[in-house]
C-alpha cells in the first residue's frame, strides 16, 4: 500500500516541467552524437576502470567512438548493480528501444547503430528535451566563455569560478583573464577590476549564478589588498608561492567574487569538499575523492560578513548533510542545493532528503541538478530522485503525518521546480 | 500490516506516564500564557527569520503578544513542511479543538482568543500535565537560583554549569557566585568551596543532576590548583585571559565540577558539540550551530577518572551519534541520552533510536528528553519519538526478531521511562 | 509482500555455502567446549561488565567455566535487547535444542549441561562445520605462528602484523621475529629479510593476505632506510623512542609489508579506525574505541604506490562507509571488506551495505566476515547479514529496479562467497 502510494506520488512528479539548476552541458553540443557520448560519461569510465579495465584501453588516443564502446561493453557486467548502470539503461530503453538489461557483446552493435540513427537527426536535441520536460538547464562556464552563440534564456549561463580561486598563480589563467577583459590582474586593483568585468560580462549575457567547487580545507576569510599584494607581485614575476600565499590569493579572489555575487545579486553555489586528482593514475575526472572532515563552521565568517547573498551549498560528504541542515535552517542566506557526486545515489539522497523536508523551510530547498555533461542524463537521474522524494512524501508526510496527497505533491513541486525560479530568479536573501 | 502494528505498538507507548529529564521550564511559569509564548519557541522564530522574516520584526521591543503572533503567522507557511510546525498544529489541535492544518490570516485570532481562555484557566498548568501525563519535570537552573517556591518533588532541580566553565572570567558571574555562597572565588581553593556549596544547596533542594553543554573542542582534563591559581589572579586583577589560560580555567572548573558530582552521586549530562553565537544576527537562542568534527575521545580522561558518575551523553551531531552508542557499549558511566537539538527529527532520531536498541544494555538508554521552556511542548515532542519508537520496536524487535508485542512494549517502557528513575534516582555507576 | 520477498531472498542466500575471509578461529581448538567459550566472547562480559558487572567477577582468575558462565547469566536480561544477544540465543537454539527467549537462572544449567555433552562430541567441529556451510575459515596468525598441525586448505593463514608495525620496539617482539627468522632486525635491511622470511614462510603454508588494524591517526608513508637506520639502533639500545621516531618506524615497517604484498600477490587487509585501551579498566578485549574522525585520504599515497596490490578495507566508523564506496568507486586496488566490530549491527550494515551495492563494482565487495573466535558464532552472525542483504537486494534492486528474484540473488551471492574466492585467490589488481 505504502508502496502505491509512492508511485502515484512519483508519478505526478514526473509531470512536472523542469529546470536543472547545474549542469556541464556544453549548448553549442548539448545532445550526444553517438553512444559513446554516453558511455563516455567519467561514472562509466572510472567504474569500469575501477573494476579492471586500463586507463589506456579506454583513452587510447584516436580510436572510434565505436571503437571505445565496444571496449567499455564487455566491462560493464562488473558493474551492473550500479545505480549509474541504471541510469545508462533507462536511456537506452526510453530513447532507443532498447529492451533488455544489460548491453553484452551480442547486443549492443544494433543499439549503437539506432542510437547514431536518432541522434543524427536534426531536432534529437529537441527530442531529448521535450521527453526529459526540461524547460531550462544551467550550464557551468568558464570564466572567458564569450556565451554567445546559444540561447541564454535556455541554457542559462553560470560563472564558474574555480581557476580563479585556486589556479591565479598559472600564467596560462592570468592570460586568459587578461584576454577576457582587458586588465591584467598584477595590483589587486587590476585584479578586482578584471573580476568585475567578468561579471558585468556574464550578468550581461543573462547569467543567474556564479559557482565554485572547493577543498575540505578551504575557509573563506577577508583578506586586505596590502596582504594580498606582494602575492600578486612575486605571481607576476615567476616566482612559485608558499602554500600560506596561496591560500591568501585564493581567499582574497574568493571574498572579492562574493562581493561581486553582492553587488549582482547573483547565488553563489558552493560546491564543498573535494579533493582534486588523489588518484592521478585515474581516468579523466575519475581522479578526485574527499575527506570526510569539513565542516560548514569554516564558512562562518563568509555566510555571516554576505548576509544579502545566498549560498546554494552543495555538500560532497553525506555526513555533512546534517550541518547543511541546520546551517540552512538558522542562516537566512543558506540553501540546500542537491545531490552531489558520492551523495548522489539513492541509499544517502533517502536520508539527505527525509532530513530536509523535515527542518529546513520548503523555500529554501532546492531537490536536484543533474551534473550532467549530455543531456539524455536529465531523464534517468530526475527519475532516481523522483523516486526517492515521492517515497519520502509517502512515507514522511502522507502516512507519517496526515497529508493528503495533493498537498505532499505540492512540496515536491516546490522543491524540485519552484524554488530554482525563486532562488535563481533575482531576489536577494535579504 | 507493519503499519499497523507500529500503530499499536506506538498506542501502548503512549499510555505511559512520562518524567522528562530535560527541559528549560520556568517553574515559576511553567505554562504558556498566550499563543505567543508558543509560536515564540526559537525553533519557530529562528526557522520563520530563516525564511525570510527580519530578526527587529519578530524581537521589536514593546510589541504585545498579540501582534508578534501577528507578525509570525504570515510566515509560517515556509516552514509548514518541518517536523517543529508539525508540533505547533498539534497542540493547536490537541489544547484548543484546532481543527485547520495551519494557522493562516483568517483563523489565527479565534484561535489567539481561545487559547488564552484556555490559558487563563486557573487550572491550567494542570490541565496540561493531566493531558500530557507529566509526573515529573526536570529544570535547568542557573548556579544561583534560590529554587524556592516550587514544588521540587516535580519539578526537579537540576545544576547547569555551562557560566561557571566558560565565562568565570566575567566578574558579573563571579559575583553571582559570591552572592549565592558567600565565597569570591579569588583562589582555586574558595573556588572549590564555592562550587561546593552549590552542589550542597541544590542537592539539598532535591536536584537529580549536574548538567552542561560543550563546544566541540572542549577537551576535560585534570588541572593542577598550582596552575590555575596565577590564572584566577588575573581574572580577579581584570587582566584577561589568552585563549590558553580560559582553556585551563573552564578545564579546572569542569573537573572539580565532576569531583562533586561523585561526591554527591549526581549524574552529570554532558550536551557535546555546540558552538555558540555563529549567527550573530539571529533571533534570540536561534544563533548556535556546530562543528561535526569531534569526538568522545576527547572525554577519555574524564571517563576513566570518574568510573563512579554517570554521565548520560547527548551529541548535538547525528554524525556522533555511533560513537555514542559504542562508548555507551563498553564504559559502564556512560548513558545515552534523548535526541538533541539538530538531531531531534525523525530522520535522525530513527537510525539513532535503532542502533542504540541494538548494540547498548537496555538499561543505560534515556529514550527521549523534550527541551521545552513551556509545558505544552511535551506532548508533541514525546509524540514525535513514541511514533519513532514504536516503528523501530515493530520493525526490528516483533518483525525482525520475533518479539512478542508486549515484550518490546516492556523495553520500550524501560528507555521512555524506567531508565529515568533508575538512572536519576541516585544509584552510582558502579 | 515485501517482507514475504525479502525472506524469500535471505532463503535463498542462505543455502550458499560460506568461506569466512576473516576470524580469529585458533584452528587447533576451534570449537567451543563449553557455553563458557560462547559467553566469554568479548561481547557478552563486556556488554554485560558495561550494564554493571564488575571486571573482577567476570576474569576472576581460577573460576571454572560453570562458574563464570553462573556469574554472567544474571546479568544477561540487562542486554537482552542487543542483537549479539540475539547471536546468542540463536547459537543455542540451532545446536542445543534451547527453546526459550533468554537464559535464566532456572534453565541455564540444563542447558550447560546439554551443551557440554554435544561439545564433548568429537566430530563436534564438523558437526558446527556442516551446520553453518563453512566451506573455509580464514585466520588470524601471529606473525611466528608455525602453522603446523592443521588443514591449512581449511583453516586458512594470514599473517596479521599490528605487532610488527606498532610494537617493534618492545623486545620480545624483536626476539619473536629474530626467533621465528633466525634475523635479528637490528638494521633496516636485517629488518627487511626478517619481514621477507615472514612472508615466505606464510605464502609456503598457504596463506592468503596480510592483515593490520590500524588507529585512526596513521598515515602511510614511504620513509628511507636510512632515516629509519637511526631509530633501530635506539630501539636495540634499549633507548625509549619519542613519537615521532615511533611513527617513522611504523611507517617504515607497514610500507615494507605492502612491498612484500606486492612481490607475493597478497591482498593486504586493512582495518582502519580503532583506538587501543581507551577504557584500561574494561574486560579484555573490551577496551577499545573509535575516534570518527579518520578519513582514507590518509592513504592516498599508499594506494597510489602499490596499483598491483588489493587492499581489502574495513573502517571502524560508519560515518566513513561512504568515504569508503567512494574510494572503492575509483580505486582499482580498493575493495569493500564486511562490517567491523561497532559497525556490524543491522542499523549500521543497512545503510552501508546498500550504498555499497549501488555504487561499488559488484565484483569489489567482500559482503561479510565473522570475526569469530569460536566457529559457532558463525552461523548467527552470518544469519543477522543475510537478512539485511535479503532486504536490500528486495526493496533496493526486486522492487526498486525491477529484477528478478534471481538476478538478485545472484548479486547476493557474489558479495556473499564468489568475491572471496576472487579476491583472495591469488589474481592482481591489476
Amino acid at each position: 500500500m505504502s508502496n502505491l502510494l509512492a508511485q502515484r506520488l512519483t508519478a505526478q512528479l514526473n509531470t512536472i516541467p523542469l529546470i536543472d539548476p547545474h549542469s556541464h552541458i556544453n549548448p553549442h553540443r548539448a545532445a550526444s552524437t553517438t553512444l559513446a557520448d554516453l558511455l563516455g560519461y567519467h561514472y562509466y569510465t572510472e567504474l569500469a576502470h575501477s573494476a579492471g579495465l586500463p586507463r589506456e584501453r579506454i583513452e587510447e588516443p584516436g580510436i572510434t567512438p565505436k571503437e571505445k564502446v565496444a571496449r567499455l561493453v564487455p566491462q560493464l557486467a562488473t558493474i551492473a548493480n550500479t545505480v549509474q548502470h541504471d541510469w545508462l539503461i533507462e536511456i537506452c530503453r526510453e530513447f532507443f528501444d532498447f529492451d533488455a538489461d544489460a548491453l553484452t557483446a551480442a547486443n549492443w552493435e544494433p543499439l549503437y547503430d539506432r542510437a547514431l540513427d536518432r541522434m543524427s537527426q536534426s531536432d534529437w536535441e529537441q527530442q531529448v528535451l521535450r521527453k526529459s520536460q526540461l524547460e531550462g538547464v544551467f550550464l557551468t562556464n568558464d570564466f572567458d566563455d564569450p556565451l554567445t552563440g546559444f540561447d541564454t534564456g535556455f541554457y542559462i549561463p553560470c560563472l564558474r569560478t574555480d581557476e580563479l580561486v585556486f589556479h591565479l598563480g598559472k600564467s596560462e589563467v592570468r592570460q586568459r583573464l587578461a584576454a577576457a577583459t582587458g586588465h591584467e590582474p598584477g595590483t589587486p586593483a587590476a585584479l578586482r577590476t578584471a573580476l568585475g568585468a567578468l561579471f558585468a560580462h556574464f550578468v550581461n549575457r543573462g547569467a543567474r549564478a556564479c559557482a565554485i567547487s572547493l577543498p575540505p580545507d578551504f575557509e573563506p576569510a577577508a583578506i586586505a589588498q596590502s596582504a594580498v599584494e606582494p602575492i600578486l607581485k612575486a605571481v607576476v614575476a615567476g616566482i612559485s608561492l608558499s602554500p600560506d600565499e596561496s591560500r591568501t590569493l585564493s581567499r582574497f579572489v574568493f571574498w572579492t567574487l562574493a562581493e561581486f555575487c553582492s553587488e549582482h545579486h547573483l547565488p553563489f553555489d558552493l560546491m564543498i569538499g573535494v579533493n582534486r586528482r588523489v588518484y592521478e593514475a585515474g581516468v579523466s575526472q575519475g581522479q578526485d575523492l574527499f575527506d570526510g572532515r569539513c565542516s560548514l563552521i569554516q564558512y562562518r565568517a563568509l555566510l555571516n560578513a554576505f548576509p544579502q547573498v545566498v549560498f546554494p551549498i552543495s555538500v560532497l560528504s553525506h555526513g555533512m548533510n546534517q550541518e547543511l541542515v541546520s546551517y540552512s535552517w538558522i542562516f537566512p542566506n543558506v540553501v540546500t542545493n542537491g545531490h552531489w557526486w558520492y551523495s548522489n545515489i539513492p541509499a544517502y539522497i533517502d536520508l539527505d532528503c527525509r532530513s530536509r523536508l523535515q527542518a529546513v523551510p520548503q523555500t529554501k530547498q532546492i531537490g536536484y541538478y543533474s551534473d550532467m555533461y549530455k543531456l539524455e542524463f536529465a531523464l534517468p537521474k530526475f527519475n532516481m530522485y523522483r523516486r526517492v522524494l515521492g517515497r519520502a512524501l509517502a512515507d514522511d508526510f502522507v502516512i507519517g503525518r496526515g497529508w493528503s496527497e495533493n498537498r505532499a505533491v505540492d512540496l515536491g513541486r516546490r522543491v524540485l521546480r519552484g524554488n530554482i525560479e525563486r532562488v535563481f530568479g533575482g531576489e536577494r536573501a535579504v
